[in-house]
């Protein structure tokens, strides 16, 4: 019999589970000019690649250096390692990098000496600067940093990300639209008009079952529909459970072109949130069919094209003929309900759901004879929040928790985990962006190690009080906390808003470490024998990957063809998603805010690319 | 018989026309170190400000300067003139301003040598520089000028501007709410829940009737209800004419808290507007009933509080009592209709409406026999925007110029007016309100005299078209412009959109200068005789002095104390307005979009002062 994964290495099956890297020697000079160095390695870069001499380039890096390439080199999303493949990888690449320059225009883009190792010991003095670049077919952003190997300066990490397609340049900020056509014109339209008649007409090269990505490809002026059986954009977040609150804080969350504004709070409560993607939509001009579901689908290789019902309202069914399809439903898909006996044959009387469909908890009359009981199956977020629903609503509540939970403070997380990148007064979020998702998979691990340390020592009574509380804590995958559980195995985390010590205080019980056998009539009987009461269960047991949306909604000869969903590939980038899935034509997006901000730029780009035929 | 005031010098009935200032002499020295020059007249105003050395104050000062006060030094808005009245008001101000500094956080806001006079001829050179100061009380921005006086920098002009009452800091950035109260509570409430209850509960401080206010006034945590009587908020914009569009660009339009995303298009349709008001109320969670009206108001000068009866969704009735009402419903008002014979009576068989009831030109089939003709009375935005409608739906249009008009084309007044202060990459916003309305009005006047001499040069050849064509033009209040006519008159200005063309070209023809004896049943007929044959009639004739509004809401009692709006007092400072209006607790609020950005914090501010009762 095999030894079981422990429950805090445990990742999204079928995933690779790349170890940390190790941190390269500290510099030995730091009383340099990083100005002159960056510029120095970018010239000699720059000089390699008009030569076309791929072999000298490998020289500029140390051996087990990296190129993560977001596009600028292929029209997929990669991760280089070792001098020699990242020759191997330029000289291969149909397109051609012009010009690599050193970024200059802001004091935290320039470049400085940093220390890469957020523990400090050992300390891993380099350089790092933002790098601007182009091609024949676009421009984009990226970072680079320096190790000093042998008294020489070489490049460890190097990172290209596309921002803009020459030809389909974004309208922002100079390049805006007019809003009026001046001088005359017979017979125009208002805007409200023109508007109205887009939004019905709903054709599109891209369907998007979601939102999130829509907003990119508006920019790319690709004719974009949103379909969402929802009444109402946002709805999706409206009908979660009754106390959510995001975890994330404001800094971290920003969408794409419409900033969270200066006064909006930290954690965003859900019904807040829904209000903003409703009107994120009308601001950004999406093309939105709501109350509107998916009823077939079908892929034609010959044509490359799809043909999709929809029943549009409940009245009307239309055809579509998109060339793409663009899956970002998120977690308001399929959810996970475990397989236990009883649960389908309804032998338990009370009220079990998914937490999914849990409406929230109801406000109990003090001095009642008999409190309600409350048990959550699951020790994540979700669980907690509704434990702690339940507890301010006056219930006796239990917390099933099966195997152990990464915990982190909600202070940790904001001060250790997202501070300095994401913060009150922090740099630009883009920046911010483009230095987090410039580090390749291995060495994040070992960044994250690091915080994770820092995080656990901040949360050291929390953490001490709830092991003795009887609730088990992790560190997470390879000891990486809250992040690489959620990109290696997408949870097994609680970010504590306030239910930990509840816990703490027995004012919450726990029942730990035990499976359970069975729904009875009046509660759960566990494996051990015990039998906890409960009036209500909630399943708080999570979403199943992703893909299984697309079986859902697309049937199983697509979901046959696409790809496993989350977790890293051999080179640490995310295994089908923001990249084709596997099925011509049909892509996943998702993510929380941070990463759907980011990726969805990636992933539209993308499709641009294929739509406009550019080597894909 | 009294010679008529010619058109381009009307101003609003009893207001000041304050003459264009004289340039002072241009400095000398130029090759200076303009902080340390800063810096030093900075000190020097400090050691008399905290030595209480007003005398000496006054030297700083050229003796024709001025120091403008938006609430640094007293509860109302202030322009004082000369050193001798600064060293007066300074001495008898209760606040004390405890620290004058210079404001060195950014390259625009850093002392530098400036051109102050925009026509460049004479060339006015000095210094200027943005400030920051502190009274017990409160904190704000400002700006200053220097000019050289025999070899010595003086102070020309000084401005003081609050943003922020200790205490009652507004929460923004670092002082953002949290969003969720960590820990627990029992029996808590989510955010859709509060929300809901506030709404409903309505109570507030101070009632506001209209929008723009209420997100200043809960940032300083005034409990606020806003009335409005249509349905959805941003009706008020929704109703009016089919193509109007904002004729100011979206860097001069930005709302407080909330600005326009990098995507939005320089021009607003109305509709659009419409739609983020109604976000914008959302986002900033402002407590607004709809459908709902004023039917009756008395004030208790006893306990200084109204007494408000509104009718709510035509459903319920509910008595108010706040301390103050802020009238800011702009320009959806009374509108002005001309008296004219015939009008009341029905006698014309077409349709007469005012511009604010005008649906919309009908699209006309080509090729009809008659062509349908329009008639529209009125040269300014309105009455040009309905005009092109009508032509561009293939009507036969005739405009009603019966005295001048100020026009300006789109693209000179965003690269002559607007410029350098709105523009795309301009500086932040606040930076602009600050530098624009730190002059004294009478400064403000040769500013726009000579820019716009600049405008009218890059405007040759469409106001010379115009003028062949029998449109006549004109250059304003004491040649001041457009801007002059906005602030001195309240209208009587064109920004082109590309109708003049039209007009030019003699497809939409112009009666001019004639007034209109009566209507007929069919059309109009002038002094001159001349019948003037319409099937439709725009009076595009404006909108009456906001005190009307007051008179129409509140009542002949309350109208009958409030002083008149618009237009300048002695000092520049604008009349009734953004200002004690004659009546306590009674306050207009209004003007441009720009002009409410900046105003909505001077007005609320001086509520708050109020109702904290801090010496006002």
């Amino acid at each position: 019999m095999a030894t079981p994964i422990p429950s805090h290495q445990r990742i999204v099956p079928g995933s690779v589970n790349l170890p940390p890297y190790p941190w390269p020697a500290t510099a030995k000079d730091t009383s340099v000019d990083p100005v002159s160095i960056a510029e120095s390695v970018t010239s000699k870069l720059n000089g390699s690649l008009s030569s076309g001499d791929f072999a000298s380039i490998s020289e500029l890096f140390i051996d087990n250096g990296f190129w993560r390439d977001h596009l600028a080199l292929s029209w997929t999303p990669r991760t280089i390692k070792t001098s020699a493949a990242i020759a191997d990888y330029l000289s291969s690449s149909p397109t051609k990098l012009s010009s690599v320059q050193v970024d200059l225009t802001s004091e935290f883009r320039k470049p400085q000496i940093a220390s890469f190792a957020p523990g400090g010991s050992p300390d891993v003095k380099g350089i790092a600067f933002y790098i601007k670049w182009g091609t024949s077919l676009g421009t984009g952003r990226g970072v680079a940093r320096l190790v000093q190997e042998d008294g020489e300066w070489k490049i460890w990490t190097m990172f290209t990300c596309l921002v803009e397609l020459k030809g389909w340049e974004e309208k922002v900020g100079a390049r805006r639209e007019l809003g009026v056509e001046h001088g005359k014109q017979e017979g125009r339209k208002n805007w409200r008009e023109r508007r109205e008649g887009e939004q019905k007409k709903g054709e599109g090269e891209v369907l998007v079952i979601g939102l999130t990505i829509a907003a990119r490809l508006k920019m790319l002026g690709v004719k974009t529909l949103v379909i969402d059986t929802n009444e109402k954009v946002g709805d999706n977040w409206r009908k979660r459970y009754h106390q959510l609150v995001l975890h994330d804080p404001v800094w971290y969350d920003h969408m794409p072109y419409l900033p969270f504004p200066e006064h909006w709070p930290v954690f965003t409560p859900k019904d807040k949130l829904a209000e903003w993607f409703e009107f994120y939509a009308k601001a950004l001009e999406l093309n939105i069919w709501t109350s509107t579901s998916l009823t077939s689908s079908k892929w034609d290789e010959g044509t490359k094209t799809w043909e999709v019902k929809v029943n549009k309202g409940g009245r009307e069914e239309r055809v579509l003929r998109p060339k793409h399809i663009v899956l970002c439903t998120g977690h308001s898909g399929k959810k996970f309900m475990p397989d236990i006996k009883g649960l389908s044959e309804g032998v338990f009387k009370g009220l079990a759901v998914h937490s999914a469909d849990f409406a929230g908890a109801k406000q109990q009359q003090e001095g009642t004879e008999r409190k309600r009981k409350a048990v959550v199956v699951g020790a994540c977020n979700s669980a907690h929040d509704i434990c702690q629903d339940y507890y301010e609503k006056g219930y006796d509540v239990t917390m099933v928790q099966r195997s152990s939970t990464c915990v982190v403070s909600n202070k940790a997380a904001l001060k250790v985990l997202l501070a300095v990148l994401y913060e009150e007064g922090g740099p630009p979020v883009e920046d911010s962006d483009i230095w987090l998702h410039g580090w390749p998979s291995e060495v994040m691990k070992s960044i994250q190690i690091d915080l994770a340390r820092i995080q656990r020592k901040m949360d050291e009574d929390l953490l001490e009080g709830l092991e003795k509380a009887g609730f088990r804590t992790d560190k997470g995958v390879d000891e990486g906390g809250l992040f690489m559980k959620y990109l290696q195995r997408g949870g097994g985390y609680y970010i504590d808003v306030g239910m930990s010590q509840l816990i703490i205080d027995r004012k919450v019980k726990v029942k730990q470490g035990e499976e359970i056998e069975e729904l009875v009539e009046n509660g759960l009987r566990f494996k051990d024998g015990e039998v906890l009461e409960a009036d209500e269960i909630v399943f708080a047991t999570g979403f199943m990957n992703m893909r299984t949306q697309a079986r859902h909604i697309l049937g199983d000869e697509v979901a046959d063809r696409v790809d496993d969903v989350w977790g890293w590939d051999e080179e640490g980038e995310m295994r089908g998603i923001w990249k084709e899935s596997g099925q011509s034509g049909f892509w996943f997006h998702g993510g929380n805010l941070a990463l759907t901000r980011y990726f969805s730029r990636v992933t539209a780009l993308q499709i641009k690319a294929r739509l406009e035929g550019l080597g894909a």
